[in-house]
């Protein structure tokens, strides 16, 4: 027996306990040392689920694409989660009624597992609730973990870090094609969603989109694909599962799957490493005599920010 | 004579040569160490300018809220620098135009620059530039710097650190009072504004900023104001104006802005010190042996990143 609550609750939300998984997730939002004591819980029995990003801009259909995603791995006979992350609202507030409306479908299916994540934790912490959350349901033998997030900023960069495989959603009142490659979409989509094909537009930025992945030097089946859909009519869907599902076939078959993931993780250890400098570089800097007089000669205005920074780095960094 | 580029490209835009400055603040955003070198050159002279940030989601009249402002600043024979941030939209490209038609007003005026900030370098980036631009403004001796951006997440928390004093704008619209609550603005807000006060709502929301100000256990001086405006009619802007000059006069005078800018400084060299240690732990784990080590066991799954990230930063600090 576990003699941690903790490990006790991770053994109840293996036991398909939603309660305890639900307090699980409230806990590695709220307090780093239960992220870190759920990771490493997690991280030995993590690694089988296909984890897929979904992002695009605010009112592309995202979560509409989710939820008919769902019920497609559901009939396919397969178990899912989902991520709901929004890091453009600091509104945490909102989202547990966000939940129970997103559940309303699913109560009564142990198999589904839907949560939005939120924080108001430091800089990088909304990933690291994310990914601890991929993590967890992934060690509780989810084999689908959606993870859909808002926006295409820095922060849903990081997030979609976790993703095997990211879809792009966008409709035609979004924005022009040229926009989407300036925002970087063109390096992290796998897949380009055209949502609301049926509006006005929607030809025009699928033939854009094309024109634009015909300059892509890269061999095709690292080349995002451009599928059309109409979400809220259920239309393209089984399509998106289908070319997910594929995709990740072959991604896994190549060796990219694991290459990619690799890269993830060391992401991860190098994201951590630099995390708990930082804090020891706060702790130095209020503690040391020599940093203290550096620190007083910026506070004076003797001394710039930089030249400061440049000082006690050179003093802190294996001196 | 300065003998590099940029010194000379800054006693220019001391010497008032716009596209001397537009050229600095385009090198500022592109090019990490001409950033350091303008920070450098600028911070002898920094120091006077009042920077006001103003923050509120979309839609709330923001940029209406700082023309007007900006306006009565002239008015008020003082130089206005204005530098908008929109960490939410990678779209740096629209944004040359948003600087042309909002400097119609002002073209023909020396003492008004305003400028559209964008960046897609890496976290924090867009703070650090914004720093720097302000610092640029400050040195070249604006008299205010109007700092605007929108919305509440972290990273418009990271610019709205570089401001004297701060305002944020609501609309009856954006939600309700206790989601302002949830979302720390009580903390970051100077001053609230709840503009479009003529529409349905305002009246209960500013209700509600009162309840909740009501609450607040700090003294007087120290709780957010609140001030209801009409941006497009230009009611409400002179108050506004007159109560953040009212407030930093106090801040001032009570040593609040003093310790303020301090804890700013400081914050910023944290930040510069935490991000060339990244950059030197990064390239550890890939050329050093025991690190690369730890880095494969990673990567082959026998060790999760938590763990790993402690080994290296216990190797790496101070050895």
């Amino acid at each position: 027996m576990p003699s941690d609550p903790l490990s006790s609750l991770f053994d109840r939300a293996l036991d398909a306990d939603r309660r305890a998984l639900a307090r699980l997730f409230t806990l590695i939002e709220n307090d780093d040392s239960a992220l870190r004591h759920v990771m490493r819980l997690a991280h030995p029995s993590a690694g089988n689920a296909e984890v897929v990003g979904i992002t695009g801009p605010p009112g592309a259909g995202k979560s509409t694409i989710v939820d008919r995603l769902v019920h497609i791995a559901r009939k396919d006979g397969r178990s899912v989660g989902v991520l709901a992350v929004d890091p453009t609202s600091p509104f945490s507030g909102g989202s547990v009624l966000g939940d129970r409306i997103r559940m309303r479908d699913h109560y009564l299916d142990p198999e589904v597992f839907i949560r939005s994540v939120a924080t108001r934790g430091a800089h990088g912490g909304l990933a690291a609730v994310c990914r601890a959350g991929v993590s967890l349901l992934d060690a509780l033998g989810k084999d689908i973990i959606l993870v859909e997030t808002v926006g295409v900023g820095q922060t849903e960069l990081d997030i979609l870090g976790v993703a095997d495989i990211v879809a792009v959603v966008l409709v035609p009142e979004a924005g022009d094609t040229v926009q989407a490659m300036k925002a970087g979409l063109l390096e992290i989509a796998d897949i380009f969603v055209v949502n609301k094909a049926d509006r006005d537009g929607a030809g025009q930025m699928a033939s854009a989109l094309r024109a634009m992945l015909s300059l892509d030097p890269r061999p095709s089946e690292l080349k995002p694909h451009l599928l059309m859909t109409q979400a809220h009519l259920g239309e393209g869907i089984s399509e998106l599962y289908e070319e997910t599902y594929l995709r990740l076939k072959d991604m896994r078959d190549s060796g990219r799957l694991a290459e990619r993931r690799e890269r993830q993780s060391i992401a991860e250890v190098t994201r951590l490493v630099t995390s708990s400098i930082s804090a020891e570089v706060e702790r130095a800097m209020s503690e040391e005599r020599a940093l203290k007089k550096t620190v007083a000669e910026v506070k004076s205005g003797d001394l710039d920010p930089y030249t400061a920074a440049e000082r006690i780095t050179t003093s802190l960094w294996r001196r």
